[in-house]
């Protein structure tokens, strides 16, 4: 796979149970496109194909909005190499979860 | 406008000089894109329609790799208020620069 | 000067204005520092020591607190060259703002 | 605990190898602190008390340049309630583990 990208998405929400609430959402939603994904404290990864990542990372905005949210702040890596792969989720994190 | 965007195009390049080569082409294509923005010294800010801008903050990272970048790194900063506006670039810096 | 900082400071704040006056009482430390910085719409950016910077970004909450926030967000990006110089921040952005 | 950060220390080096070589050692080194930690695909996030935080923070970048590092970037993220407690990397990410 080409990219892998890292988004944290923070809903404008009046208590942490709401901010949560509305996490989930997005999480739900960036399981539901299918490609790979790894949840974080503060961000979640997907891998898989640069131009359908961009296009994930921007719904999950749309999202947090549709479940609540009247405003969304959102932090965003990228990691693009167009030829070749760029380094896996399992392979920067597993031998650390063991 | 509801949104405003912050991103950081960082292309692998063998020097500063490259580096600063490629990073110029992509402000060039957000200036392109006639939306207002702001140059930082690590991130170009941009503000107008969410959904342009994220569109915008995508195809930055296709430009860097057209200027020969054989990978690209990105970090990218959002804040989206359907309804609403943001806070505005000119009301955010304008006073500190003057 | 061996390294570059930018730090977004974002305080849990009840309206826009509370925002601001915040995050002004934190340029304003940032400025009494006497190192170079450069306020940009989400973060500001400040170059000196490397060791001095990350104790005016850890200071940089405390203030925030102090001014009355109950609680701190920060987004921090560091560039470091223990020997040699970072890009300064007059290279990287005096040109696209002329 | 008040506080909770995540941190990519991101390396100059050679190629991926090298990258995760040093990376592994500000790994280890965040571990030697004792602290709770969470290793994600793009940063580290550990938990505990805001001051000693941001001091590990800070050594990260010194660690990398030991292990061999030419210069450094990092991003770093921030969350501190001084009064009361910052979500918990467990409340976060145990229910999507499982």
């Amino acid at each position: 796979m080409n990219a892998s990208v890292a988004i944290q998405t923070l809903p404008e929400a009046k208590d942490d149970e709401e901010l949560i609430r509305i996490v989930d959402e997005v999480i739900a939603y960036i399981k539901s496109t299918g490609n790979n994904y790894y949840v974080g404290p503060f961000e979640t990864t997907i891998e898989g194909d640069y131009d359908e990542l961009m296009d994930i990372v921007k719904e999950c905005q749309h999202i947090a909005v549709k479940a609540g949210a009247p405003s969304v702040a959102a932090y965003i890596k990228v990691s693009y190499k167009p030829e070749g792969d760029v380094l896996s989720i399992e392979r920067k994190v597993t031998k650390h979860h063991q």
